[in-house]
């Protein structure tokens, strides 16, 4: 295991009475030098005001610390709500005597309750006061809404023999649609990595990772993964060989966060790892893939432990691209359950029964068609999933 | 209340084994001359039997019958199930002495299951022997699956003096997202009215009625809406005034009969009016209607009795199509809870959680932008549905 540490990073969460429950609702992460930064954020209409800031300052591609609440979104607020969220900023960068434009600022929690920012004004000199190099595991707990266990990696790698770490901490459980759901992601690396390498890196792990959970023009309000690299290990990420290492790691981290949210979904009892292959092309095959992942009837049938693999193909027919439902392949794990569209019979469906009983399994529809393949991560959707959202702001 | 009754038809239902549970799940309509027919079907691309067979018969525009079942959608049998569709329609025509290609099948119920046809065909006799016109509410009950009640709806319009009904039975429960739960209506009506004319009046009518729940594009492998049309009544639908009035009298039954289904929507609580106004047009006001209604934590919210109107207005902002966050209004039936994009306050959110526990309410989200304007009917995501759907199949 790759400690959680990262050099010249510190962190912290505490309680700031944000949340009603009086558990950690903010959290601190910062660079003791100024750091390069990449983002990518929800591409929703309705922006909460911490996204509409971290967009502007973003474009300098240079940070000092992202400050965080839970309990909150600081979305549909107005111009209040803008205030807000530059006072965050701006009480941070006093405490910490940096620029106000090097403070990135992120919020979750119920959207359009306004801000108690006297709250986190009050909280910050505290907040300042708890940063630590060990303190990353802090900040994972500070962001938590829903979620039942905070989530977190770390990666190493190595130029000519200097090791460099990547470390990150996320937070996102909403997974039925995972869309809706903020999802944040706060990464860190004490690699030195140029501003442009580091979003086109960031830009493709999250597109094989949280972009398998979460659909592009699908997300949330808030929906941010912010990314600082502070070169503090001395490793510097400029041959080509060493930009693939980096990215491989930065992809399996991102990997592993995203399967974490999904584990750790709403109500989820099930994480399933969906392929749909032999399309006529990669978008074909997301498009059918996303409709089965998002199908209420396919989650709950999940749920119940039910090959109901009738639903699927259902699914796959109204995703509005081409299939031939008679040359239909679909697999629960090794079981053929469906070949040419049509059952395996009996012993098959006990077979599947048995898979879908597990806590994890995938799912394979096979469109023998061509060569187009996406996969996705979803789950199903239980009980626990509407009792959470009936209850949510009670 | 018009009478359940129509001038030439007869109709009946009846347990024939198909459904474990020994209810009524064979049924029968029938035109005591050549009907003039107009339907509309799925557009998955995955489509049972009995639709690929109706499509083909639709094109004489001529019919004699209906037969449906439920209990087993006869969807993805590959020969097995086209050869049962067409077996079913034999063994029909044999017993009633009319063309084979004038008795029109319907399915609904499991996906994939073998089709038990010597179970339909070895109560094909008794069930013609049932025919009545006092039949109709029979039909109703033996096309159910998780209905939990029998939809019917009658119309009564005159031409000349001379008076006609239009008559009708519909199932469909699966409302959370309605594509996929498989949606069957028969119509009948005794005036006389060319094919052409009954095709363009039903096609208006469904998307009036039955696509403001579902969707376009998004149907399930089997939905089906025949209307057939015998004359018996001696009142022609030719002139323009009358053909107005029938337009309206279907519009009103088929809108009825949607209604019927949200109410009785699997596990549904709350039945929701949801309009979407001042949009640019009415595709992008239709793109964000259908974007609230399916989201899941939208529905969630109604079943908590939850005035979350952040949530909607998330939904509304990830639809792919333009709004400005900050000219956002929402109502809750008249209370205004959202203007400019921010909540009204606790006034207005005690007034709106009020209208959250009625059983029926509408929501209007006005984008003020322009005239385009959306409707649909939606409902609440409880705890029942995941139940109904996690075991349907146990």
């Amino acid at each position: 295991m790759v400690p959680l540490t990262c050099k010249g990073f510190t962190a912290c969460g505490m309680a700031a009475g944000i949340k009603k429950n009086g558990n950690r609702d903010l959290g601190l992460l910062v660079s003791d030098r100024t750091a390069r930064v990449a983002a990518v954020f929800t591409k929703n209409l309705v922006q909460a005001a911490p996204v509409q800031l971290d967009r502007e300052r973003i474009k300098s591609g240079a940070a000092r610390a992202v400050i965080v609440n839970a309990g909150n979104a600081n979305c549909a607020n107005g111009r209040q709500g803008r205030v807000a969220a530059r006072a965050m900023s701006a009480a941070v960068a006093r405490a910490l005597s940096v620029p106000e434009d090097h403070v990135l600022v992120a919020s979750t929690g119920v959207i359009g309750a306004p801000f108690p920012i006297e709250k986190v004004e009050s909280a910050v000199p505290d907040l300042v006061e708890k940063l630590d190099p060990g303190g990353i595991p802090d900040l994972a707990r500070a962001i938590m809404t829903t979620d039942t266990r905070p989530k977190t990696g770390a990666r190493q790698g190595a130029v000519d023999g200097v090791a460099y770490r990547i470390v990150a901490v996320a937070k996102g459980a909403g997974m039925i649609r995972p869309d809706m759901a903020t999802m944040l992601c706060f990464i860190c690396t004490d690699a030195d990595i140029p501003v442009s390498d580091l979003q086109t890196a960031l830009k493709r792990s999250v597109d094989l990772s949280f972009n398998r959970i979460t659909i592009d023009g699908d997300s949330s309000t808030n929906d941010t993964v912010i990314t600082m690299a502070n070169g503090a290990s001395g490793a510097v990420i400029e041959a080509d060989a060493d930009k693939v290492t980096f990215q491989r790691l930065l992809d399996d981290l991102c990997m592993d966060l995203a399967r974490q949210m999904v584990k750790d979904g709403e109500g989820v009892t099930k994480v399933v790892d969906l392929t749909v292959r032999g399309a006529r092309s990669d978008p074909d095959a997301r498009a059918i893939a996303d409709t089965i992942a998002h199908s209420p009837l396919v989650k709950t049938a999940f749920f119940g432990e039910d090959a109901n693999w009738g639903r699927i193909i259902a699914a796959a027919g109204r995703a509005g691209v081409f299939l031939d439902p008679e040359r239909l392949d679909l697999y629960f794990d090794e079981v053929l359950m469906v070949k040419n569209g049509t059952g395996c019979g009996q012993d098959a469906e006990e077979k599947a029964t048995g898979v879908l009983r597990k806590p994890e399994f995938s799912v394979v529809l096979d469109l023998n068609l061509g060569e187009g393949t996406a996969t996705m991560l979803t789950c199903d959707f239980s009980l626990d999933y509407v009792k959470i959202n009936a209850d949510y702001r009670s």
